[in-house]
């Protein structure tokens, strides 16, 4: 599959930073898209279709995963949450840059089906600043924190899995960063074939005139 | 060997504006230090040892290859050209990018040694621009052209050994272009591991208590 756009995963640790990230490359810059998930579970009050999600019957979504047209899916609890394949590649042959908010598992799945799909880590400083964000936030019991943590032990081990890890310190830095990674993607020889071959060709021409 | 800096090395077509980006980098931007490379040929009116180059004797020269002093070395005409050893590794160490403007050649050898090492290929967005480049300095003759042009054809086949393909279109866009290719490639995972083992052994650490 060629692409104009890169694919990109943001996956990291609960706590990290990473929707804040997203939400500062849409805003911040015009050559993004951002790929709305499908999921099964009720929308929250507020919540509109096709914003955060697209809420459908778990009939629909099973019916999408035999078509083969999710990206990658998982289940939490009850409910399914998956990346519907046909935006993506419509915005990808469009050549906007496409971000996928998804957890570990569903990144690797990414990777799979989208092998020159861009995988970003995003991960505090330290293993103290990240419980100090969870912490901080005032809204997660110390059970809660405590799965998170753990969680994040075992995504650690996962991390060089990556294409790159972002390092979210002060955050706008991190948006600047994270913006450049994906800028710098666009220049690696197998995504200039286009240039290479027509470079080789008319260089070529004009040495035998 | 594990350095905090990166060697980059950035080669292209005469006539690309490779040396502008050196430039631009070094006076742009603190992180970066320039590789002085060492020659046997004469210093022209002007010239001090040590700024472009390190003048030395052809005896000098070869005991410095003999004793393993010399990261690459080639001979143009009757002159040798090589990147001293021990400078780079001092700024490597010292956490400072290391530029080297070599050939393909000697990006080549830089590879075999410092398989770590960064390297950026600069070229024109076309070859008719290469040619326009290279006319308009009104500097060289047109058999001077016709030679850059067929040594262009040949070193495009090599293009895609090169990490990053930089199209210098307009300048200062490709300055920018070219900092944000290396601050980006220090977060590869392979550059991070201090990061990513410290975050993995306190993770751990945290999840058992």
């Amino acid at each position: 599959m060629e692409h104009e756009g890169i694919l990109v995963v943001i996956s990291g640790f609960a706590g990290a930073g990473k929707g804040t990230i997203v939400k500062g490359l849409i805003e911040g810059y015009d050559n993004y898209a951002l790929s709305v998930s499908m999921t099964t579970r009720q929308p929250r009050p507020g919540e509109k279709n096709g914003e955060a999600y697209f809420f459908v019957s778990r009939e629909e979504f099973e019916k999408t995963i035999e078509e083969g047209g999710l990206i990658e899916h998982a289940r939490y609890v009850d409910n399914y949450y998956g990346t519907p394949k046909a935006y993506v590649e419509e915005k990808l042959k469009a050549g906007r840059d496409v971000i996928l908010e998804i957890e570990l598992q569903g990144a690797l799945q990414v990777r799979k089906l989208y092998p020159e799909a861009l995988l970003l880590f995003v991960t505090p400083p330290s293993a103290e600043i990240l419980k100090k964000r969870l912490t901080d936030r005032g809204t997660e019991t110390p059970e809660v924190i405590k799965k998170r943590m753990n969680r994040a032990a075992e995504e650690a081990e996962m991390m060089d899995k990556y294409d790159y890890i972002i390092v979210n310190d002060k955050i706008e830095e991190s948006i600047a960063h994270t913006h450049a990674v994906i800028q710098a993607a666009h220049s690696v020889p197998f995504r200039m074939k286009k240039l290479t071959e027509s470079l080789q060709k008319d260089l070529l021409e004009m040495s035998k005139q």
